[in-house]
């Protein structure tokens, strides 16, 4: 087995200061050592057609399927989940053991 | 700037053979040196409500912004990108500047 990622895919409501949840996000993660790796991003397609009003993009990566698990068991995640889901417009969530069909040249 | 990612989440039309698709996609990768890697992935969690029905992931990354728009702007893309989104129900295209939050631990 390998890695296994948690995407999710969203949109804030309006108002909401997508740095103070960026905050939330960062802290917690790093706190969870079962969490290996956290990276993010906001789309700079800006057409509705293909991004459907999403607008950013959360990834973490786990070393296995039993440590995202565990992560999604834990109170602080939860928590944090709650806070997050409520200040989403709209959200997509897959989780996907990672297959590496073109791997990274190697340094 | 780092890494730019461009991902795909989607759905496939009933009775499309996800093998040939991802067979296509990974020969055109293999061709294109300024994809950086390719990864991709089914999801596992099953759960309508937060898959919102996308069942498989696509992510290509680039080294740079101008990689990115090199390989969209490519031939070989435009003409796998007509039979790829005719075999979709349903798509979300997402371009970011990844933001490393938490790196994953050094070998």
């Amino acid at each position: 087995m390998g890695e296994v990622k948690h995407l999710c895919l969203v949109r804030f409501k309006e108002g909401v200061v997508v740095e103070d949840v960026l905050k939330g996000m960062t802290d917690l993660v790093a706190q969870m050592d079962m969490v290996k790796s956290f990276e993010w991003g906001q789309d700079v397609l800006n057409q509705e057609m293909l991004t459907q009003g999403f607008t950013h993009v959360f990834s973490l990566t786990f070393a296995s399927a039993d440590d995202l698990t565990t992560y999604m068991g834990h109170d602080k995640h939860a928590a944090f989940a709650a806070t997050f889901m409520a200040a989403l417009e709209k959200v997509v969530v897959i989780d996907f053991p990672v297959v590496i069909a073109k791997p990274p040249p190697s340094a």
